[in-house]
């Protein structure tokens, strides 16, 4: 097993930037932190393989047995992602080009095209080496490939992979022409040779082209993650191999798809906002990871990796230790909200908690990155928090046995986000991201736990499920939500789900084209806001970013819009669908709203808040397994509060007697009495 | 006769995006909505000619057959605007070029520099096998070259081509040192071959090589389409030809002097402001076209164009149903505001209203651009919105012999408001086409009809003669506008007007060296306002933008700026000169002041308001030829409104008992008794 | 003497850009304006050398008679900062480059590379070619080479003398590898040919990398500098040379290290800021560039330039007659503004009151800036004003016998400025410029005058030495900061001084690693503020951009933080060591109580305002040596002030009666009585 049946602590660790001495030092202070797992080797690819062929792996020897001998256990990371200076040199056709035609130059990272046969050949390369060379060292516990997959290029190397992977999807140019709308513009294709990459062009790009280069790039990714996966597995079958997922809305990588390659999943999740946002982004994320982890589950390949019994296993593989990087500048994060954090994420399935990174840089891009230990050295809060948190970490090991329980599905499809952000929608402030966040949002506030599902997924464990703006549907995604409501599941769908096909396309007649019979309504306009303008809705809350003349065809108003040119329409909507219920929304709610709607469709579906009576601040999170129960109790505000639970706090040892009481920003983890 | 005496109701038919079902249910439905005239082929040229000579004509054969049964006439567009893929590639230096070097590359749409010998070679070639196919096809009324004409381009053949323009121009290098003001910053050209496109540079570029540059794209684009208007006209000398004219500060086009080639004035306008603005800008743009095809008309060679009587002709070519595209999103057109919208283009002179689209495509960069058939179909209030409005186009087809009455003339001129973007402006506030609408929208909120004239144009029908911002003056225009006070007329001009000559030269001795005699002043200095700053004008306005030290030589003060450094000093001025008076703005005065000075330099002038009566919010428009006239009502407000007025209602047939009762957002168009 | 003994007035004089007929009328003007020297030359390089080595030199020989015969002396110029077209055409190579790898254009001016062999090569020729005619010439007085260096560049020939700089400078790679720390982010050199440019790339570039390329652009800039400057001194060692400053972020020169090469430091200023800002940017470039020419005086090769006596002399070389340039427009400076400036520049040691530019052109990218002879002509407010100034200046040639008083030091140094700048500080607030001018700021308005020194510059004549941001510090600016403490002196430092080492390391084991000691404290953290965030702190006042966990180990506290995270902290520091104190400020005070702050660090080190009884607004500077002294009172108020002094107003040659009565806006420059 990759861990030993503990909760991780830990993070990157980078050896190479420090002398000797402070490799003694830097095992003491793990095992003052009670440090389980650390990720070596991440950027050290000029470390080890100075010049082309001549490889320096003495120092990683030392490190290896070091910890080891500590007991520290290691994740060794192959280092493609920041290739050498050499390496740059000797391929400059293998840096990336932009959209511009910009060619990208070393002296950062990540600055290698994907596409390029020499970056692949000498990716495989060193990965081959570490193998051979690692594979059965002791103190190795797991593969972690390359970092943060997500860069994408337009150089001709990757024309010439983009219009192989198109000829693999389409076949022929009519499919292609077809899937593209290339009747518009004059954008037809009648030779492979002229489909070239979305460069830079003189207006509107086909969202088609687009879209399709998002998930060209995707596969590519991947398929660079799986040759150095196989290479690792070849060597050792025994070791588990892994890549850290990176989020944001410029990754080309659709996770969930992802999830069946991976032998665990792991994400770095870094907040970028600064008050309760940072709470809330941190559940999301959570929710996410556990969902991509189910859902690879599902979809691995028997042969290689066999099916798995118990909770999905993730992990939460980077975070920051003491910032919330936020726009402009780095905030610090208040005494006990690194802890807090690193729980939320363990209260929702992650394997432990490990931080980007063990030891501050003196130089380098990210010298004010913070880290376990900082600038400041061990004598320090952020150290003293970081020994703390693996004091705890230690005590909770038996929640792992535990799966988070939820009766509430919210859907998330990476290309439907995709394609919200293509040029030529009707409003700019259309956003995939934030629309799943605010409907996540709705419900955290609300207490609800949720699970996070990829169409497809099974949904027979769900009373509710959320589409929020699930822009694209094919007729699978379509049969899918339809079945899950012909079984009596409840659904709650939102503005701008279901507009188009898997090619970006709309479905004609009447909005939302995939969905509108099961809602029992037309959309026959869209009315985008301002971006400072809102719409009132009756009954008090207010709608911003979208608004929509909804036509009924048997669902009936929940509320409506007041004032404007949509007075007295329908904004939001239920249709009774044999046993269940469809609601729509044809706005964005103001977040009280959006909170009581989901509130009542939950109720109407019969779900339960995780801990009805916590306060309004404090989150709680159960996980479960036949017999046992764990309540994660987070309190956000700055004030102690009261939640009644029976059991035993695991972090203090101490029974409740019936209620636990929470100092402001404190946690406690209640092995419940029998519920 | 291009149309068939009504006036047009259509807009651009994209078949080539359908099946030939739709097509059959188009017809039908343009039947209903009582369509006249449908512009096909715009974007169709890869679909026409799949690849380099190979051609497809059945789909367009069948169309025009269909369309010509359904009594729909043709605009045939040359879809020169939008090589296929196949062109691009083979021609790679026909793809555009920024000033920064980009290349831009296929997947948009004007991706050819229009420099470049294959490009208009191809385009030749396209044009010419469509007119040998169709020039004789009887559902063919109108040719329409191209898309939009506008587009620039920094490549080598563009550096040729400039090269050779400028020899043109100026002979000499002496001459083209002199208009450039070489000697500054050591830019003096002793050969031809050091002459540039005035490419991304270290920082300032030369204003005169700017402005030059602009002037040569409008001379080139022009070339290209003259190219292709006579090919098309020799194949059948009795169809008209057009182009349609796009407006934006962004295009190199000088759209008057290209007025003269066309054989009918078409512009395609979409407003961006969603308040009144898009009705102000409405009628701007009406009034620019109907000044464009007078000065046309005027100057067009007799040879090819006999000398028209009546009313100058123009027509809305596309214009957008049910939105307005405004920074950020679409905004929806509430209820009855197309047909507001195209009713007050009708009004200033157009022969109808077209639009983009017909039917909305599901797929494309322009999915989401709205259209007479809108996604849902044509069970919606939109299609329903342009049934209503053929009818109403149908009723009304008697005002085209009307002339637009008008005594105020506004000067404007292209080179002027390129030259006030100009880097090293002393405020980057200076914008030509917001002067001209500070002062149209002055004269359109206190109800005087004007028109807009190119400097040259006679003056003999005006009272009063606007100059707001007319930055470049030669002696051609200096003694234009002289010639006119001297004899009689009354002059307002705005700051910035005069500064500088046709090379964007500053006239020495005191601003503005144009004009300073004749308004019996000289400017001393300029004072440029911060963005937020506001300057106070005796008698409680205010100005923006702007101020001057102005020192009198004749002229008397109107009103005085109020506090600061120029506390006391005059403002506003109005000089007498012969029977005339001569008005100068130093500031750009609020709205409501704005509209207090034109309102009295035209009572002084003795010119009166359309409608004097008309309540604020409905526009009066009078078009009126020996015997008869017609008056436009449009209630912009959301409140009925009533106005005087005898006569009929085309709209509704019924005569009014001498007031009109305008519903909220209503129209009338009243055949007026004997005036 | 380069000047006469008087003060200098005049400025750039372009007669390329006017008919001879204008010369003699310049003369005039000249005259009737006392203009005693003028800059001639900077931009003709194409009119002096048409085509290359074809030289016309006929209209400079009579445009220097003419000056000669008018009694006006001439800086001449080397026209090197824009080179003729033709050398553009002829060695395209030696056009910049940026970044992005755009290749800039002609067009402009700078429109070179100054590590371009061509380039060099050229500029030497123009330069020994001008020297040979005009070194002897009676009307030059001084050389001005160049204008305003501040190019960089990435093209090829940059990154061959990047890296032979880099070598020169590292010696090894080992060496360059520890400074740029490459460790971090697989950045490891192992050949000198892998070291580029720090072009763009995909992510946070390296800090060390990005630093040392500001160095090789100071650097390589004064080498090209000073090529020109032996040529020029070889021809006549008699003639002074001197090249202009341009300030400005984006500059990559460290002045201080050009000052020991400069026979004269001469600097052009341009304030940006319209209310009071105008004012404190004026007194900090005077205080800066004071501050440049004694550091280079003492740093001078005694071999070329013998020690001097008596004040250090520097030159206002370039100004603007009658504009602030500020964002967006020109603000029209107001009556007896240019007069102000120009005196508050010659109480701070400048030799005179220099302007870009005599006369406003017709044409050109400038056209629109001002100029003593404005478009207007002399018929003028400003060249009113400006001939006021000429008499002005004449007559107060005897205060150049003076030196500024002052006890107070403020560090400035040109590496901390580029360093806080980086990409991946904390907080992209981060600003030295910014930080220096707060500080210089508060000192200014409570009263005290200082000098700006550059470490390791002599300290013993100051009681108060002000570090404000000054981020770098090696072993030997530590030592110079605690061997002036050490001997009595006073210290002020400010947050983000002394963080890291001269390669942007971090120093370790607390912050400011280099003066934790001295200051008796242990930063344990940073606290970045949002850009509209503010920290109370006890006593009244507030702080922005900064804030730190602050742990005294010895200090005592000033003030602290009130409220949020850090409630209770201390904010602001002192700690007593020796005879002197070293104060601390961990956050930005606002203006008021940084005001106080220095107010009480002064008078704690025993310093007294330059005129305690001076108003709020009015300035006081005194100049003095042995025996006399002058005290400038500079009125920057709109209403009349009265300050006591006692002597003789030089300006109107009337004594005080103990007392000077200054209008609004006004100056008096007072040669005491007895101090």
């Amino acid at each position: 097993m990759w861990n030993d049946g503990r909760l991780c602590h830990g993070g990157d660790y980078n050896p190479e930037q420090w002398s000797a001495a402070t490799w003694r030092e830097d095992v003491e202070l793990m095992r003052r932190a009670r440090v389980t797992l650390v990720t070596v080797g991440v950027f050290a690819w000029s470390r080890l393989e100075p010049a082309p062929g001549r490889y320096d792996f003495g120092w990683l020897d030392e490190v290896l047995d070091l910890l080891h001998d500590g007991g520290v256990r290691v994740a060794l990371a192959t280092p493609t992602a920041s290739p050498p200076p050499w390496f740059s040199l000797a391929h400059p056709d293998a840096l990336p080009v932009t959209a511009e035609g910009v060619r990208l130059h070393h002296g950062s990272r990540d600055t290698y095209c994907a596409a390029a046969p020499a970056y692949r050949a000498a990716a495989r390369g060193i990965a081959a080496t570490l193998a051979a060379r690692y594979a059965h060292h002791p103190a190795v516990a797991l593969w972690r490939v390359h970092n943060e997959y997500g860069t994408s290029c337009h150089c001709p190397h990757t024309e010439a992979a983009f219009r192989r992977w198109l000829i693999d999807r389409y076949g022929d140019l009519d499919a292609l022409n077809a899937a593209w709308a290339t009747s518009f513009w004059s954008q037809h294709y009648t030779d492979w040779a002229y489909v070239s990459t979305p460069r830079a062009t003189q207006y509107l790009g086909n969202p088609g082209q687009l879209l399709d280069f998002r998930r060209f790039w995707s596969d590519t990714l991947l398929a660079a993650y799986v040759e150095q996966r196989d290479l690792l597995r070849t060597a050792n079958p025994a070791l588990p191999v892994t890549t850290n997922y990176v989020l944001g809305d410029w990754v080309p990588v659709d996770h969930a798809r992802w999830a069946a390659e991976v032998d665990l999943v792991a994400v770095d999740h870094y907040p970028s906002a600064v008050d309760g946002g940072a709470e809330e982004q941190t559940a999301l994320a959570a929710d996410l990871a556990r969902g991509w982890a189910r859902h690879g589950r599902r979809q691995a390949d028997p042969a290689t990796r066999p099916p798995a019994d118990g909770p999905a296993t993730w992990l939460l593989m980077e975070s920051a230790a003491s910032q919330i990087h936020t726009t402009g500048r780095s905030h610090t994060k208040e005494p006990g909200r690194m802890a807090r954090h690193s729980l939320s994420h363990v209260a929702r399935g992650s394997r432990g908690a490990m931080f980007f990174q063990w030891r501050a840089p003196a130089g380098g891009a990210e010298r004010f990155h913070c880290a376990l230990v900082p600038h400041t050295g061990p004598d320090s809060r952020v150290f003293r928090e970081s020994v703390h948190l693996g004091a705890a970490l230690d005590r909770l090991a038996e929640v792992t046995a535990g799966e988070v329980v939820a009766e509430i599905a919210l859907a998330r499809d990476a290309a439907s986000d995709w394609a919200l952000r293509h040029p030529g929608m009707p409003s700019d402030q259309l956003d995939g991201p934030a629309e799943l966040a605010a409907a996540h949002r709705a419900l955290w506030r609300a207490g609800y736990g949720c699970d996070v599902v990829v169409p497809g997924d099974p949904l027979d464990r769900y009373r509710l499920l959320v589409l929020p703006a699930l822009y694209l549907a094919g007729d699978d995604t379509v049969d899918w939500v339809r079945g899950y409501v012909e079984a009596g599941g409840h659904l709650l769908v939102s503005y701008l789900s279901g507009i188009a096909d898997p090619y970006a396309r709309v479905h004609l007649g009447g909005y939302p084209g995939a969905y509108r019979d099961l809602l029992g309504l037309r959309v026959e306009e869209f009315h985008p806001l301002a971006a400072d303008e809102q719409v009132l809705l009756s009954g008090g809350g207010t709608g911003r970013i979208w608004s929509e003349t909804v036509r009924l065809r048997g669902a009936e108003p929940v509320c409506g819009y007041v004032g404007g040119v949509l007075d007295g329409l329908p904004a939001v909507t239920r249709h009774r669908v044999g046993a269940g219920t469809a609601w729509y929304l044809s706005t964005r709610p103001d977040d009280g709203t959006y909170r009581r709607l989901v509130t009542e469709a939950a109720r109407t579906a019969g779900v339960q808040p995780v801990c009805p009576d916590a306060p309004p601040g404090v989150e709680a999170v159960r996980r479960a397994h036949p017999g046992a129960s764990w309540l994660f109790l987070l309190n956000h505000t700055d004030r102690p509060q009261r939640v009644r639970a029976a059991g035993v706090d695991l972090l203090t040892g101490v029974p409740t007697a019936g209620e636990v009481a929470l100092p402001a920003g404190g946690v406690a983890v209640i092995r419940e009495e029998s519920r």
